[in-house]
């Protein structure tokens, strides 16, 4: 009786997902600390204390009514003003409040700018590999998904991109710091893939938006992460704080629309209406008025540093062979053997929970998500021992 | 280069929310005492203290980790259970944990269970005058509305129902106590509309499955509201929390799935699909506990009720039509001439917002959302008394 769409995703429900539920029965079962899940990007670093001084001072400061209620679709104005300022003044950029759309986490604002670009058949270029949400996100708006190969440091390859490039690409995704791989798009790299957007839109004579999905910002280990509107004119930012306060559950997160992309007012106006008809209405009110107390917050990047270094080096020591990771939380790890399943199956065996690559389109590798504790990483090495000696690397 | 969907949204933008900026721009230029905006339904009455000290009770009790973090898509088990036995309690049915899923608002709710039904060109019927998002959210899916005429009480025609289901038909909405008219659909009605999607199932071989959009239950002045699960197989209800705990801006609710319907594990996995992939992902983790906590909490209905009883005797006294409401903050009079419109502009001149009864697929009548103050009510009468002289009412 479901839609026909709904049975090929019930049938191929998200394996990361699945591995999360799997996880927590294993925890039942065998106790939490004998279980090391690398699964699912759930930070394990609680939210900043002023998270909850910051609840707690909007409910003694502000008016219920205000705090509860509805505001303008595209969120509370004052809101908005204090997030534009915020990225100015790191950025060196000049929006405003009316480039500012709050949205319920990254994934609803991706989904509203996909419904605002997307006619059926549009195609949208993604990086492999790539957060794998991104195909049910274009297929709600029945975009086709184009993947374009990275080099063997999983860096965008311009020549690749520029293959790719039909007069029916509307979007191109770029995620940065990456989801899966941990690495971090240098501004060379953004520069040569924005050099072949700008030349293709003139070649097409099309309008080629650029959506920076860009929820790990902040999970940088001493590199920067370049802001994509100052490189490329038609860029939009789709930002969270899921990762860098820890609040993934209450999903908050914005678009930032800058003014110089072509039609900026009609993108304004459809983004802003698509918020409120894909049945968001708006970002969840009080948690708006809490992250603006928080923007200047701090997220203790250096323990997730810590634990990918930590995984890293103990990896390679055992044998497996990954790209060093530069950000985020993820550490792409190359499969002994081709079908990385097998590999996630006999992880399992020693309670090791990996996510096969491809559910990000890359098979033949597995993800670690390492924003678990440092004891759990630490506690997991001889698992990962057994398992390497399972495939002989050690 | 906005998508062709969008660019008919954009052009023929929600009517209620232009007027809900308008009235703020009003409110800035007269005061807003002097401006008597009727056309949002953002509740007046604001959140019971319950609430506040519910989200301090969370903050204080629970891991930072848990309230703000990842949890199945559809919501927290414990929220789940508290609310399922909430329902049992006062409805007398049966349901557990499994049949609730917490969703981002009514709005998140029926989007869900409409992507979760519907394949392109399905119909979906409504009772008119209706919801006029319902038309988005069928239309986000491709899916048909087929709007059917309600008797001159504005309430379901089993007759006329009848004679609109099709093979075709996937789903009808039911919004009961109604928006825009505030009838109260009864056990009689419920019963006679039953009767006639059982028929049709039959006669069609299909499921027809009954959306019961229930945001307004708390809001029945001394009427009994029916639970659907108890008269038809087929139901999904719909609720927020966005009334009955003035909640508007946080976006929280949930869809009950009932065992007894039609393929109700494919449903209920795909509908659980569905809330991740529309990039909703969870309801708002932080009011789900706080709701959880808040289930026996009661809405000062009575203040509603007030405002609707003087508004609608001043309004019949000025020489207005309308049929009385029984529940939720709304009354849909009847426009004095027939083009709604220009009575809308007309009653702007005496800073009333009106907004016009096509947007509720019904022209020729205005939707009035008195869920303002008893202040604003009173005091608006003379301007409606001078509207009612400039059409000779009186």
């Amino acid at each position: 009786m479901i839609s026909e769409k709904m049975k090929a995703y019930v049938a191929g429900s998200s394996a990361i997902r699945a591995m999360f539920e799997e996880g927590k029965k294993m925890a039942e079962k065998y106790g939490a600390e004998n279980v090391y899940d690398y699964s699912l990007g759930n930070p394990s670093i609680p939210a900043p204390e002023r998270v909850k001084e910051a609840i707690i001072e909007v409910l003694n400061e502000e008016n219920s009514l205000v705090v509860h209620g509805y505001m303008n679709n595209s969120g509370y104005e004052d809101v908005r003003e204090t997030i534009a300022e915020s990225i100015n003044k790191k950025q060196g950029t000049n929006f405003s409040m009316k480039n500012i759309i709050m949205t319920v986490g990254a994934a609803g604002g991706l989904n509203v700018i996909l419904k605002t670009f997307l006619n059926p058949g549009d195609e949208v270029i993604v990086f492999v590999p790539y957060f794998g949400e991104y195909r049910s996100y274009v297929a709600n708006f029945d975009g086709k998904i184009v993947e374009v190969e990275t080099d063997d440091q999983f860096m965008i390859d311009a020549k690749k991109l520029e293959a790719a490039v039909t007069p029916k690409t509307k979007a191109v995704i770029v995620n940065n710091p990456n989801n899966p791989t941990g690495v971090i798009y240098s501004e060379e790299v953004i520069k040569a893939m924005a050099e072949v957007l700008v030349a293709k839109e003139k070649e097409y004579g099309t309008s080629i938006y650029l959506i920076s999905d860009e929820p790990y910002r902040e999970l940088a280990y001493g590199v920067d992460v370049p802001y994509l509107t100052k490189y490329y004119k038609n860029t939009i930012v789709g930002y969270s704080y899921s990762k860098s306060l820890s609040l993934p559950g209450e999903r908050i997160g914005y678009l930032v629309i800058p003014s110089e992309i072509d039609s900026f007012e009609d993108v304004l106006s459809a983004a802003n209406t698509a918020n409120r008809i894909l049945g968001y209405v708006n970002a969840p009110s009080l948690m708006q008025k809490v992250i603006a107390k928080c923007v200047d917050e701090k997220c203790e990047v250096e323990k997730y540093r810590k634990n990918g270094e930590y995984l890293y080096d103990n990896l390679v020591k055992f044998g497996f062979s990954a790209v060093k990771p530069q950000g985020a939380f993820y550490l792409f790890l190359k499969s002994p053997v081709e079908d990385e399943k097998e590999f996630v199956s006999k992880a399992k065996e020693f309670n090791l929970l990996l996510v096969p690559g491809s559910s990000f389109g890359k098979s033949g590798y597995v993800r670690l998500a390492y924003c678990v504790s440092f004891d759990t990483v630490k506690n997991s090495m001889p698992a990962f021992e057994k398992l390497a000696k399972a495939y002989n690397l050690i």
